[in-house]
């Protein structure tokens, strides 16, 4: 059965709702949990029951999220270093962390170590759309500066994981740019652009608004552009829910019209925008699995960062990986 | 009286919302427009009453959207370089369009000219915010490859403007980047960091969700990252209102709801993201005014985009700009 490694001290909120996520995912899905923390608060929070369904793995030190990335090397008795160790060991399959997201990249880049071919792992996170499926978009804030390379193997591991973890059969993979004109972009685009041509899966250059219209399926973009993207989109919805409250409370058939538009309107509104609906991100690239949560992860979000995780090793998305990077005539 | 130069031929809709926008500025505000482009297409929206209330200067050719920017340089005789010859001649105090964005920048840079010290204008928008005034980001597409002195130049053109035209008494200045800490950012934003350090309105990093959350006035990055973010939260916005009318129609409770909400709720939101409400975006940098408009303006658009020239120009922005610059010890 497969194992997984979840560091139980990462997140914002402690071991409480990751232990929770544990047991949730647990009554849907067969994997064998390896719990890595403090044992005794990870015992406090695991009801009796459960005791034989996990495994726990003792660990005296947590990362906080004002610690640098770079220190998890240093530390190894920190719950990250410790999980992702398990996954270096061939102890687990795949590691799940809603800690400090910079260290698990780090750890799980330097310790797990990368794919072949592959320069840098990419941080892939899902968003919503309009289409037939979400889309895929990377990096979204491990590799801040990138070089054409990067981003030509960012294309690649995208192309592979929308295939073979996200079941879309012709991947539609977009490089993101100010324009959709081929003449469009920066410097760094440009001569990915050029890279990527050959690809009959790539479209070209995709604006920002393509993300959510269902015109592709993955975007490819440099870390730093993807994060910023990623957090102006969190923005605009978060302004838009703030609006609509405001609005709403200045007026009483407006509340009334909220009261009925509750239950078909915003419940499934807020699960296409709730993060905690697609559970975490993958590092795509290492050789292994790491999904990198939120550090505001819920119960539900661990849950489904657990099925990621999963449905990654399932997928043999490396192997896809692997054999689009060796047949791409590098 | 201030006179205006406006490209009545640019836009996706052709003269009729832009002549439209015209007599409506003309109801509010005094000012001299004169009109460039087919006299007699002019003159067939134009009511005989307001005949004259404008000047018309004819021009026989129009930049579409398929043109290169630079064509515009050879195309004397396009609405748009004619408009903005008027500005440079003095013959205007300031040229608004909606047609080609790209060969309004090329033509108002070149031929305007630049202010002292400015080596490359920026496009700066306004977006909706939480706090008591909107959010004013540069740039958002003029220039794609940026170097740290163009990022320094875009925070002293930002604060000029946020302070004299749009009335913020102390605008707080902040660079986009992957994070707030002061280590965050790629390699152009941390050399511009440095730079702009010694600025007391300088608040360092910002995220982009701080766009909206009333966090900051003033948001500077590259004109790359800058559109990209523009048109993803675009994409957002009409991707959550998309969800909302598909869930709403698959119930009658809901249908009713949002009829409810309607008036106070929705009405009021379509305000606060309709960019017809902002008017267009002055390029900041050319020595006069010159406001770019979307390219789908209609008649509510084009007046704000005139009034917006009409208070770049009443408030001195270029003046303060210089100042700043002059003092600021480059």
């Amino acid at each position: 059965m497969i194992k997984i490694a979840i560091d139980a001290m990462g997140g914002d909120f402690g071991p409480e709702p990751i232990i929770e996520g544990v047991i949730q995912a647990l009554k849907e899905k067969k994997f064998i949990p390896i719990l890595v923390g403090d044992k005794f608060a990870i015992l406090s929070f695991l009801p009796q029951h459960y005791h034989d369904k996990v495994e726990i793995v003792h660990s005296s030190d947590v990362i906080s999220m004002s610690d640098s990335s770079t220190d998890v090397l240093k530390r190894k008795e920190s719950s990250i270093y410790k999980a992702v160790e398990l996954v270096r060991e061939k102890e687990a399959q795949a590691v799940v962390s809603a800690g400090h997201s910079g260290a698990t990249m780090t750890a799980a880049t330097l310790r797990i170590g990368r794919l072949p071919h592959i320069s840098k792992p990419a941080l892939a996170t899902l968003m919503p759309s309009l289409g037939k499926n979400k889309t895929l978009v990377l990096d979204v804030g491990a590799v801040v500066e990138c070089k054409p390379q990067n981003l030509y193997e960012f294309a690649i591991m995208g192309e592979a994981y929308a295939k073979s973890a996200m079941g879309v059969k012709n991947p539609r993979v977009g490089l993101l740019a100010n324009g959709e004109e081929d003449s469009k972009g920066n410097d760094l685009t440009k001569e990915t652009f050029v890279m990527l041509k050959k690809f009959d899966w790539f479209i070209g250059n995709v604006e920002g608004r393509d993300i959510f219209n269902g015109h592709v399926d993955v975007v490819v973009c440099d870390g730093f552009t993807g994060n910023i993207l990623l957090k102006t989109s969190e923005g605009v919805a978060s302004t838009i829910f703030a609006f609509m409250k405001k609005y709403i409370k200045t007026s009483l058939p407006a509340t009334l019209g909220a009261m009925l538009m509750k239950r078909r309107v915003f419940t499934n509104l807020k699960k296409q925008i709730d993060y905690a609906e697609y559970g975490g991100a993958p590092l795509l690239g290492v050789d292994g699995c790491a999904i990198i949560g939120h550090g505001s992860s819920n119960a539900k979000a661990i849950k489904n960062a657990i099925f990621q995780a999963i449905n990654y090793c399932d997928s043999n998305v490396n192997s896809a990986i692997e054999s689009l990077l060796t047949n791409s005539d590098k």
